[in-house]
């Protein structure tokens, strides 16, 4: 496949919103010991449920190293593809590509992947397999792809309502480790031009502590244009409280690209949730990946659910607001199963469900 | 995708000829330096000519390892995918899925592969990477599997008609180092289960000092149902002509499934062609693999071309019998293009065009 100079703005082509139909899923299987406990064997259970969750409802293609992959293709999993790929981890939404469309042709954006901070803050080095992995899903899919040699962003840093609107983080998106040679005014328009928008909505933050420098899929997510969920907490003395409030006024206040105000449903965050010893003592000590210590606090939130077709794929944890997350996300998305998934693990290893997942449009 | 514990003829898949429609091509990228000269580069260039002559007529699926993956993916190919894959060498031929189908259906067979001969006479170790390639082009194709775990086979080593009958040698098929457990007639019916045939042919041996045990490709083809061609020499002198004599007669003599005589073209060979001390020179001698010595014969044949859709991959080798194949094959297929490749480079990793290539049938 081809990789094309021009930009998918100029050649008429955007980003659907997530909520809109797909014609498959991708993942990344786990297996890095320095970033998931026991060799990834409790992650990869997980996965797998998610995986099997996803195949109900749409195709499901998986990238497994070499490794992996007689351990993977020894499942015989019914609506799964298998795909070798080397990776430097599992975060597909982060390092896969986005992709576009114009109603009867899809194609790739392939941006630039530096393990979210680079030398600056990074979590892992190096990050060089992982940069390649939209280019490889380009060529699965067999589409020509937009590269951007210059500009550093992950998937799960961006939500696209389908409609013109982005909603990005400023923690995020104005990092040290990111594009700091660029305003925020380019950054905005290269937002705009490759994912074929009008308008980008800058939350201030993400959720507290968050390793991704705050991406915004743990903290907003649309569940349809003018509409969006918003991770909250009540607890006034929570450092998340007064993030999650500055989000909240924001978004109130703002209009879309289409002028429309922005309705925002609250979704109550689990109680804070912390790396047990034995969880810790599971995970390989390596110089350059982010340690894994007891005590620490996750950025556990439900907004990083999964919208499918006929489905919404949601992490739980055991928690008091489990149910309640179930059932606000059960009256949101009337024409959608809830799908609950009890995913700690893959908390453990940095991200959710949405991080761990990156669809495919149906293009007619 | 899954594993079925059937076989083709008995859920109604057969295996086509190769001149029938093809949906896509697959080639392996070629790089191991103990078999390629120099690195692989001046072997890449003439693959690289076979892959962009086969993208003027079907579209080609290039495997290549996580090495050479950006130097393939920067070259922007058109009609051409490329998808990481490990493997040992790039005879997709031999290690490549056999595809089946039954009107509305594809699936395909993974024999297991031991690199011609195992730990008897086989040509590398190890090969697992090789073995596995079967299965990931079905995942790709996605298409269920029937393997073989007990059976060896390389797919350069049939030839079948489509319509229920498959050529061999008993060089090959009965070597030591395929399937010694087994008897011939054992070995026909695993054949005819697993291609949906009905009579095999038994050519007794290959072309001269060809090292995969004298695969039947590199000596017989079928131009069409009851129509072969067949690799000859006059010169009486030579050890070549004694075995296309008998495989001369032996075809003569012989009816396919179908009750019909077989038609037998004879294919003028090249002279002789010796390794150089500078090719010889070249290629890395590593313990375990077959050298390249000065002068060594290679098992030069214009029989291993391909057949595609709309054209004929010819090798050609410099040879005054050059134009005598070309005009031939162009006799015999006037429905299609005629495409010389010089590909002295192929030849001397052991094989040629036919050997480095393998299709995905047009499935209606």
């Amino acid at each position: 496949m081809q990789r094309l100079e021009s930009n998918p703005k100029k050649d008429g082509f955007r980003m659907p919103g997530e909520f809109e139909e797909h014609s498959s899923s991708y993942i990344i299987w786990p297996e890095r010991p320095d970033n998931w406990r026991l060799g990834g064997k409790p992650a990869q259970k997980v996965f797998l449920e998610v995986i099997k969750t996803i195949a109900k409802y749409e195709p499901v293609k998986v990238i497994v190293s070499k490794n992996q992959y007689s351990h993977l293709s020894g499942m015989n999993l019914k609506n799964v593809q298998i795909y070798e790929m080397s990776n430097d981890d599992s975060w597909v939404r982060d390092c896969g590509a986005t992709f576009v469309v114009n109603g009867s042709e899809m194609r790739a954006v392939d941006w630039k992947f530096n393990a979210w901070g680079g030398l600056v803050d990074g979590l892992y080095f190096p990050w060089d397999s992982d940069d390649k992995i939209a280019s490889k899903m380009a060529e699965i899919e067999k589409v020509d792809r937009y590269r951007l040699d210059d500009f550093v962003l992950e998937g799960g840093s961006i939500h696209c309502d389908g409609e013109g609107t982005v909603i990005v983080t400023e923690e995020c998106l104005l990092s040290e480790g990111r594009n700091p040679h660029l305003t925020k005014e380019e950054i905005e328009k290269t937002l705009c031009d490759y994912l074929g928008a009008e308008k980008v909505l800058w939350v201030p933050r993400g959720i507290y502590l968050d390793e991704t420098n705050g991406h915004v899929d743990n903290i907003v997510n649309f569940v349809r244009p003018g509409e969006v969920v918003l991770a909250w907490t009540d607890d006034t003395t929570d450092p998340q409280y007064e993030i999650s409030k500055k989000a909240y006024d924001y978004l109130s206040s703002e209009t879309d690209a289409k002028g429309r105000n922005i309705i925002v449903h609250k979704l109550l965050l689990p109680k804070p949730i912390l790396i047990t010893k034995e969880e810790s003592e599971g995970v390989d000590a390596v110089d350059g990946t982010l340690p894994r210590n007891e005590g620490d606090r996750l950025a556990a939130s439900y907004v990083n659910y999964y919208t499918i077709n006929g489905a919404v794929l949601l992490p739980v944890f055991g928690d008091e607001n489990d149910q309640n997350a179930i059932n606000t996300l059960a009256n949101l998305y009337p024409d959608r199963k809830i799908e609950p998934i009890y995913a700690r693990e893959i908390l453990l290893g940095g991200g959710n469900i949405h991080c761990i997942t990156q669809q495919v449009p149906k293009v007619k």
